[in-house]
């Protein structure tokens, strides 16, 4: 009886995510917070009928999420990637010091000891690049530099993310992490994203013409989606997001001329998973947990309240990057805010290891969904001044 | 580490799937032998690469089969279904008597109890129209008055085999089953299969209007597939196939002005997912459990033997139902061959309840194994006789 289970999930699932994200956009908001709100309807915060933690529906919404990535690889510039390397190397570096620096400060004024000062820190400095990514294509500015520095920063980020993840564990399991160990974190990392974007591009266009020479039925397409999940994988094994790895394969692919038919047909797939990976998340978001009639209640709020001001101004601190460029530093620094899941990945990571009491992963949770759910308007907002008009930037299939 | 192994897992999958599909229609063959033999090399007969009881693997093989059912009962005509459907009964009813019969009869004389007996023979009533149905796809016959024929009778296997299944049942747990309970299983099913067909089809006007006037993205391949989703959950609460559902919302869909934007965005998840299905159920068949060299082994061959032979024998049957009318009997005698996964689920079941011992077990996974892969390249070579051309009637996308 599991399988009915699950197709009756995605039967709500879609249809909530769908409605509500008509009725964010008809009050002109991005369609991700429909998604979100829906999540956190059905979720954990209130009806509680779909249930984040299952694991097959886990599994389709992080696959969600990679060919979300995907996709919006096969949407950008590698050159202009490239182009832009620098800047978004300095964004993600101070995205990441500023809000970890500043986050660990307070912790420490606040009177936490600390290790949990150093977790929530490194809690700060992560990004939730499916969100920002998610509203720059939904209201058609992916192709401005101000989001091929955010993907690029993104990337970074994760880099960046690793190390400190690699860190701060070795840290809370008091073990002294060597020089070399980091150093081969890094490497590993930087080898798969070189090879990626070099081996990857010689390899994707051989596969690329094996399968346009097959008469087997979508076979361009298959070879598409090996290559991603193919990546996605790799990225995993060196200790990257998956998201990375996807993100990368759509780079490459991008380069090749079937680019249209291959996003064309992906985007099928992502249509219907990527809405997964939305509601999932909010899904996981967890209302429940702050009772504001009692003290305990209140001091989460306050901390939270706290947090969210130093996670927020840490990461727009990283606008300062482009400063006195073209650029608009508010586009890019709001676009770095979201924490999403990997917020909570963090979080859950600090509870799990006992570094946070109950307070201080509430008030982690409170954090992580404010900045989530804040992103999508704020950011849409900004580019409707900045002047994005594009509503519907691809051809709406269907 | 769980993501990252389903990644691989869908990586080798879909690669080795692509192949073998490609080297199989090289040598004229229907794509979905090659996608069995995949399965065979990757699972337990041979490599053991790929796990088909893994339970995430196994959902996404079951949605393959939701979508691939989907995408052929919006390929098919309900009004030719209807005006086949008297046929179709037929050859279902004759499709289950003949080898239920001969099953039994051929098992007593073998010497084998009266319990396990029966089991085999209700083994023998299955019909996998996942097989079939993906051959006169592949091949492009669909629409001929034979394909409509099968697929109607699919469905009237199906709800016999329902009924079939509840008697069965009833008798392994020594229960006296009334006809009281028997007619209930048949009426909830019936009530469903009307419901679907009449109450379904207003609905999905009504669905598809409001997701026209919808702005967010891919509203009505949304909507198409939480229709989809939802019969075939509806179908499984009833006791039927889930994909029995899938077909009648795929059959309601064919009946809007939509179904052409509907089936081109569904056919692009079915390209991901359909393989699946088909590796996985080859995965599931497993050469190891034969061991030639031992006389249990070549016991197991015997027994194996004849009941191929009353399998087809009696499915072949069927056929006689359209005796003296301008349709090809063979045709449709071949296309109800194969057990595939239906034939595996009641072996399965024969075990856990003790019916079968592991001899009859394997006899029976032998049978399922060869009626499964003979058919695909017979029925192929049939439809070219009668003059099938068509190799892709599909227009390939990608």
């Amino acid at each position: 009886m599991e399988f009915m289970h699950i197709l009756l999930m995605l039967t709500i699932i879609l249809a909530a995510a769908k409605l509500l994200s008509e009725l964010s956009e008809r009050i002109s908001q991005p369609a991700v917070l429909g998604e979100l709100l829906a999540g956190l309807i059905l979720g954990d915060s209130l009806l509680r009928i779909v249930d984040p933690h299952n694991e097959i529906l886990h599994t389709l919404a992080e696959l969600g999420a990679v060919l979300l990535l995907f996709e919006i690889g096969l949407e950008s510039d590698i050159t202009e990637l490239f182009r832009v390397g620098w800047r978004s190397l300095w964004v993600a570096i101070i995205g990441v010091v500023t809000p970890a620096v500043l986050g660990f400060a307070v912790s420490l004024l606040l009177g936490l000891p600390v290790m949990p000062a150093i977790f929530i820190g490194a809690t700060l400095t992560a990004t939730s690049v499916g969100i920002t990514a998610r509203v720059l294509k939904d209201i058609g500015i992916l192709r401005w530099g101000e989001s091929q520095i955010i993907l690029g920063a993104a990337v970074a980020d994760d880099v960046i993310g690793l190390l400190i993840l690699a860190v701060v564990s070795g840290l809370v399991q008091g073990e002294s992490l060597t020089v070399w160990q980091v150093g081969k974190v890094l490497a590993l990392a930087l080898v798969f994203l070189l090879g990626a974007l070099t081996v990857g591009l010689k390899a994707s266009h051989i596969l690329l013409r094996i399968a346009e020479q097959m008469r087997a039925r979508a076979a361009l397409v298959t070879a598409a989606l090996v290559f991603c999940f193919l990546f996605a994988a790799l990225a995993q094994v060196v200790g990257l997001a998956p998201i990375v790895g996807a993100f990368s394969a759509g780079l490459v692919l991008a380069r090749t001329e079937h680019r249209i038919r291959i996003t064309e047909r992906a985007s099928a797939i992502a249509d219907m998973l990527v809405p997964l990976f939305f509601v999932v998340m909010g899904a996981q978001m967890n209302l429940r947990a702050i009772d504001i009639t009692t003290p305990a209640g209140r001091s989460i709020i306050g901390l939270a309240a706290l947090l969210i001001v130093v996670a927020i101004v840490g990461k727009m601190a990283s606008g300062l990057a482009v400063w006195r460029s073209r650029l608009r530093p508010w586009l890019i620094g709001v676009g770095m805010v979201p924490r999403g899941e990997v917020g909570l990945i963090f979080a859950t990571i600090g509870l799990q290891q006992k570094v946070f009491d109950v307070t201080v992963y509430t008030a982690v949770l409170v954090l992580v969904m404010v900045t989530t759910l804040i992103t999508p308007p704020w950011l849409r907002t900004l580019a409707r001044r900045y002047g994005a008009r594009a509503q519907h930037p691809v051809p709406e299939h269907a």
